[in-house]
């Protein structure tokens, strides 16, 4: 604080030393006609304040400060001058489109500190910023996302190309790179998407949100990538303490194999695998119905499926499908299984073995997987000792797609590629959640300084003072009046939570002080 | 680095101690099969390498690392191995949308830094941040905009409401002060905003761009935060060092007060102020015709106005104004004056007066201004003394729209607005362009350190490594490869420019050292 305090008297020589008081404020009497002189003024709330004030050769304390109640006409005060909210309706609707939200100066403070979270562990591996238009042409969101591509918003044709919103932030990657010709590129990316979805907002869900990704394209030796992929989920999850989480992995392949052996037609695949998928949020009589009743699925094949994806463990669940009897004459399975191993060698190394479950039932809606795929679910510490932890949703997830890149070349040149989105949007209601629930407050400004005066026709004292403070980059504000109420000001400082108030006066009657 | 090398000792002890050698790269033997000792390792083009190797007994510099070849080997190794770019041409066109385009790495690198910059010295004027969604009800994007309303992209109507893209952040800033009846507000903004123009590319304007704004929102007294606005301009020009620069000020009060002493019906203020925003882009023999032939006003009406218009100059013609015989006869250009006045006083108090001009062609084309308005533009050093310093462009503007507001809320209830954009797309061109001029070599990713190894069978090692790395909070990479060359492990270093590489390996066995 010193140095920045030099300013101030190289700013008004005359003044003399520059005082810094951190005292109590509840320590001032309660009389609002009382005189607070300087040492009265101080910490509030436990926040230090600083006093600056003129001396023109008179001693300490002599400055005069008015009408500083106590904290509690403070806030009854405020209670009055609080605006009444319009109970009355009109017609007039004023609202955001549906399933969207303006976020407020207090969620954007949330958003700000995850997402810089992500982004610094996203830099930390190597990876560079990217940033694709928000629309697309049309043709390029076809064919890509399945049953959901009902869900694309499109833009209305003005006379011009056809446009639609983007729908995730992976299908534009993979366009950039065909485009681009780039075979190469660690690169992530934080944008908003829009999805035409029925919106259930009490879950965190909405048709504009925000994805982070992170994605590593290139022909490189196995599983190497994917591996960091899966350590970086880690990273981010157990960075933004979010309670203890779990990794779900499966294989596209294995899942592949696990249909073929159990006699799954190969033009059912998609469509059971879609079934597979709504596993975490139906019973199995429900997704078994499903595949039977409508999908025409033999039932005892439903049912050896059921055999199947009912498995989940670690390490050694992989040997046990190598040594499964039917899945070990699969080759796609093999393959997958192979890989599998190899996964766990690597991440045992990076130390994260223990947080990843081989989950024979994860499936993932999208259609452009093609190898391993893996989820992060939050796991909720259960009420009773006895119950198992509960899965409180996917807050991640992500997985390798080898052939997206290949539907946009010219010649179908491929491109693997694996990668992870970050569902921020989920994470943003959990820590908000948790903001509320402990009762947390937010600072939704970085101010530094405030500069107050308890005198008239002090203005241009402040104004000059105020732009010396921002020219030396300290974060400062002032009251927007000519001639504002000390009271006013230090109520804006308390509620605004500013740390810091520099008080400026000039000369010392004596007046108001009796 | 001291500290950070610990870490390696603690997770290799058999190897003694580490060694770190700031020695010249290009000291090195330039023979391929000769091998580097440690000592001959270091510096390449001034940055600094850390050696780290296992010792297992062995004396420093008994490391055998193979194949370093010298700098102009790599090069050239490099050049061979480079992909030739696809020349054919292909029936499947894989592009952007008009108008639209993606940001590469490096531009993302710029576009950073730029926009920390402008954010940071919004906080430090303490605006909070706002998001909004990236589409509004069509409704509320309707009768804000005048003629360029047709420029607005609408969705597609899917079956709900219509749904337009964001115009500028001016609006739903607007939108949301109604909606939450919030009177008072100091908020900044950066998103994208859609503007279905014919781009300019090549002036870097686009139909997708980014904005920065700034706004106050509140009944203060009168000119305080609008000088705030104005030093915030200031404050940002200077510090992107985008070379000198003039804000032009007028007020649309005295515009309005011109017109109708010049004579312009008043059903032509708004006609005739487009036109006048022309001014900087077409010379007065084309805007003059414009008045008089399209929009049918009097010659010698506009020859009025053009006596005026051409006015330009300090707070001394903001007095002359006020002695203007038939100005000074109207209600709305005295306000207006008056407020230039206060202005003017507040900008000297902040410093920044002699960057300021009141110049009286300044219009700006929004409808939504109802007083002060305000245009920054860089001035180009002109090659020759005598000349004029020429202008290149506006990069910033803005204004105060005391109305806005009031047109959603549904009584009418007005919160009086004056803020600021900055026309950032322009700023990345020309810092872009700055940075080609000089040559400037931007680094895409901040790794700071890279984990090679000169021998095979070495993963395990580095990914144990490596993970220790990014769980110290180290920006680190290495090669997704089993058995990388250690030469391609070099030359991804001196690509991407990551300043630190920790080479490990294991036992030395002499044999390729012969």
């Amino acid at each position: 604080m010193v140095l920045r305090l030099r300013l101030y008297s190289a700013l008004y020589p005359s003044w003399g030393p520059i005082c810094l008081f951190p005292r109590s404020f509840a320590s001032c009497s309660g009389n609002p006609a009382s005189c607070c002189t300087m040492p009265q003024l101080g910490l509030l709330h436990g926040r230090a304040w600083a006093v600056l004030f003129g001396q023109l050769r008179r001693p300490p304390g002599a400055v005069c400060i008015r009408a500083v109640h106590s904290h509690s006409q403070v806030a009854e005060a405020a209670l009055a001058t609080q605006l009444k909210p319009h109970q009355e309706k009109s017609n007039f609707i004023i609202k955001t489109p549906k399933g969207t939200r303006d976020l407020s100066p207090e969620q954007m403070v949330v958003r700000e500190k995850i997402l810089d979270m992500v982004v610094s562990c996203f830099k930390r591996h190597g990876a560079k910023g990217l940033d694709t238009p928000a629309f697309e042409l049309k043709e390029m969101l076809t064919e890509k996302y399945g049953e959901d591509s009902g869900l694309v918003y499109d833009l209305k044709d003005q006379g011009g190309e056809l446009l639609s919103l983007r729908y995730d932030l992976t299908v534009p990657f993979a366009r950039y790179l065909a485009m681009n010709k780039v075979k190469k590129m660690k690169r992530y990316h934080v944008g908003k998407v829009w999805r035409r979805e029925s919106p259930t907002i009490a879950q965190g869900r909405y048709r504009e949100f925000c994805q982070c990704d992170f994605d590593i394209a290139g022909q490189f030796d196995p599983m190497i990538p994917d591996a960091e992929c899966l350590k970086i989920m880690c990273e981010i999850l157990s960075g933004l303490q979010l309670g203890d989480f779990l990794i779900k992995v499966n294989d596209r392949r294995i899942l592949d194999g696990i249909f073929a052996v159990c006699g799954v037609p190969e033009s059912k695949f998609h469509a059971i695998c879609s079934s597979v998928d709504k596993l975490d949020k139906m019973s199995w009589k429900d997704v078994r119905h499903e595949m039977v009743a409508k999908k025409g699925l033999a039932a005892e094949v439903a049912d050896r499926i059921w055999d199947y994806v009912q498995c989940h463990g670690g390490v050694s669940l992989v040997q046990q499908m190598f040594q499964d009897p039917r899945l070990s004459q699969n080759k796609q399975a093999l393959e997958g299984l192979g890989d599998l191993k190899l996964l766990f060698e690597y991440l045992t190394l990076f130390g994260i073995a223990e947080k990843i479950s081989f989950d024979l039932s994860l499936a993932r809606g999208l259609d452009y997987y093609t190898g391993v795929i893996y989820e992060a679910v939050l796991l909720q510490t259960p009420a009773h000792a006895e119950e198992e932890p509960r899965n409180v949703g996917s807050v991640a997830a992500g997985g390798r797609y080898d052939g997206l890149v290949g539907m946009f070349d010219p010649k179908g040149h491929n491109v693997p590629c694996v990668g992870l989105s970050i569902g921020v949007e989920r994470i943003f209601s959990i820590v908000e959640q948790r903001m509320k629930t402990f009762g947390e407050k937010i600072r939704t400004t970085e101010t530094q300084v405030f500069v107050a005066t308890p005198q008239k026709n002090f203005l241009q004292e402040r104004l000059k003072l105020i732009a010396e403070l921002w020219d030396a980059g300290i974060k400062a504000e002032l009251m927007y009046k000519n001639n504002p109420k000390l009271l006013t000001q230090l109520h804006y400082c308390e509620n605004t939570g500013i740390p810091l108030v520099v008080i400026i006066g000039g000369h010392y009657t004596g007046k108001s002080c009796g």
